[in-house]
């Protein structure tokens, strides 16, 4: 069976283990840094598959965008270059996003049939159905595909929850229906229902009903206070199976991750640690650093002082401010590993409080260090 | 002494050996990567000292720019962050051009005293002296530093091209009047008069006489042909010590590259490579490859097969494509790797060859790949 999840250890209720995949073992809970069109933004994707913390921690899944991939170059390109980890440089298990983050931050018409966009492209009407999805996902060939689902901005009505929680099952039917490629991928159901408590759970009791590989919880830090989103994490995890891989996307920020972890997640993704990279903001242990501002000039200090990171191991604040200052494209690319290595070892750090049972330490420390809030 | 150069073989009137600057030994013939503001644009200075062939040929030095760093962050910041190679995190030697190039890419006005300039971040007015470049590059602290020179676009008119000798001349004295950093910093002087030989002869000779470490050939591919270019270069070399590096500014598409070397020329920078890169174009053994073109969509060939550069051991042309087709920073940094690490290549044949005593046939294989001419 393929995304069988081994727990190893567990700390409450948060767990590390392996999750087996198609083409790799992935140690969880996992950070899969956000390639959206095949590459993560400002680096190659080797650099980020040579990441390494000293006792050998990388990343193990990355993960791209169907929507993006689908319009350029083509899931057909892609599937003739090999399919998405060969076509990225990859060497490890890939996961793709089903398009469904776009019916959020792309606003489509969606009806029962499925969500048309006009192409950020070149404007051309696409309808995005739960069976083109899955379509499109089988050439692009990573190892976990996601069902289409409806994602609801944050405060919503009820109402509107809840017809999100009615088509995105409905959607996850009809994917489940046309799916093919069943020997080397998986499929993961996406639980909507918003800061809902008892629709969360509801959502998950249905989509854990029809049966995956795996389940996300979707819609969620998407407008919403952190003291909103963990009860709704909360509620969703506990109707999902133990046995079965929990991933909670779009979420990153290094309190919300730790949280969730001591909730029962096991996979996440962000965009956070490569888009505020890209603006000069690092992440350190003592939250946000800004290293455009003018105090950094001459400052021959790391970003942080015994990080490993290829950045803070060559680079001194003062060059990278510079960099930043002049608008430099290696100033993105220098920040985006050092963010990018800071998540991966607190994952790491992650992991081995779960072992030691010292979680509940890890979540005061970074809380300490982050107390004015995720970064935004 | 600095800047002592040991020639250890000949091929005509090329030349390969060993330069001894403060901060290393560099092997000649060398190109040296430019990086305008302290960063070679689209990739890291460590992927640059990185970049290696099989044999374990690497660049040596990294080349900077006075006027771009006086201005952002300042002479007085690189000096606080260590000198010019420990602020950019380049382990090696280190050459600065004086600003002389911008003299003529961003036409200021020229008298006697400087040339004044409105700066390029901010419009503030700023005199260049022949002093002041002195004062900023001690301060920059690279192993070499170049006096300010007059460098006229061509086609130009006699007597222009000859005040810019004169003009020239009078500054390089100047500038060694006022050097006072001599132990660990080496200045070339600059040999111009544009295409005309017994002017350029004239000008090698004057700038002879004032007594360099070592003597570059300035104002040249700024307009004209190959085939003017090249008995300028023949005249000036003829008039220079043996014993001394010649460096030609601002060349290197391969086939002059190779066609200055057989003339006797050491070191060469061009932003040629990088600036090509950022535009997709590579270069290959059969001249330029335009990777966005469409029929390379779906092409699993490397950019050229048994290169041995981080791009093509990774990621196959039609990734490469998809990269620079969505306009992905990821695309710029890949084929600006490729293109550095075919010019590292290029230049070690070229001093395999001189040992060999095959130069010859290089010159001629290198110009039946690029007989279209150098790239644009």
């Amino acid at each position: 069976m393929i995304a069988e999840l081994t727990v190893e250890a567990t700390d409450g209720a948060a767990r590390t283990g392996r999750l087996r995949l198609a083409r790799g073992e992935v140690r969880t809970p996992a950070f899969m840094p956000v390639a959206t069109r095949g590459t993560v933004r400002s680096v190659a994707t080797h650099e980020v598959a040579a990441l390494s913390t000293p006792s050998g921690t990388r990343f193990e899944v990355l993960l791209a965008n169907t929507y993006h991939l689908m319009l350029r170059p083509g899931a057909e390109v892609v599937e003739r270059l090999g399919g998405l980890g060969p076509f990225a440089g990859w060497p490890g298990p890939t996961l793709t996003d089903s398009g469904g983050y776009q019916v959020f931050s792309l606003s489509p018409r969606v009806s029962d049939q499925g969500a048309e966009f006009a192409s950020t492209y070149d404007g051309t009407r696409i309808l995005l159905t739960p069976e083109l999805a899955v379509a499109e996902q089988e050439r692009i060939g990573a190892d976990v595909q996601m069902v289409l689902d409806v994602c609801p901005a944050l405060p919503a009505p009820i109402d509107e929850l809840r017809r999100a929680v009615d088509t995105t099952e409905a959607w996850a039917r009809r994917a489940l229906a046309v799916r093919t490629r069943t020997e080397d991928q998986s499929i993961f159901g996406i639980v909507q229902g918003g800061v809902d408590p008892e629709l969360r759970r509801e959502a998950a009791e249905r989509t854990v009903a029809l049966g995956f590989d795996g389940y996300a919880l979707g819609g969620l830090s998407v407008g919403e206070s952190r003291s909103e989103m963990l009860p709704a994490i909360d509620a969703a995890v506990a109707a999902l199976p133990t046995d079965r891989p929990r991933y909670l996307m779009g979420v990153g920020d290094p309190v919300s991750l730790v949280e969730a972890v001591a909730r029962g997640v096991d996979l996440f993704d962000c965009v956070l640690p490569t888009r505020l990279a890209r603006h000069g903001t690092l992440l350190t242990d003592r939250g946000r650093l800004n290293i455009g501002r003018a105090e950094f000039t001459a400052d021959t200090a790391p970003i942080q002082d015994g990080c490993g990171c290829p950045t803070c191991s060559r680079y001194e604040r003062g060059y990278l401010r510079h960099l930043v200052a002049v608008d430099e494209q290696s100033a993105a690319t220098l920040c985006t590993l050092h963010n990018l290595w800071w998540v991966l070892r607190l994952v790491e750090r992650v992991r081995e409080s779960i072992v030691a049972g010292t979680l509940g330490e890890l979540r005061r420390e970074v809380a300490a260090g982050w107390e004015a809030g995720p970064p935004a």
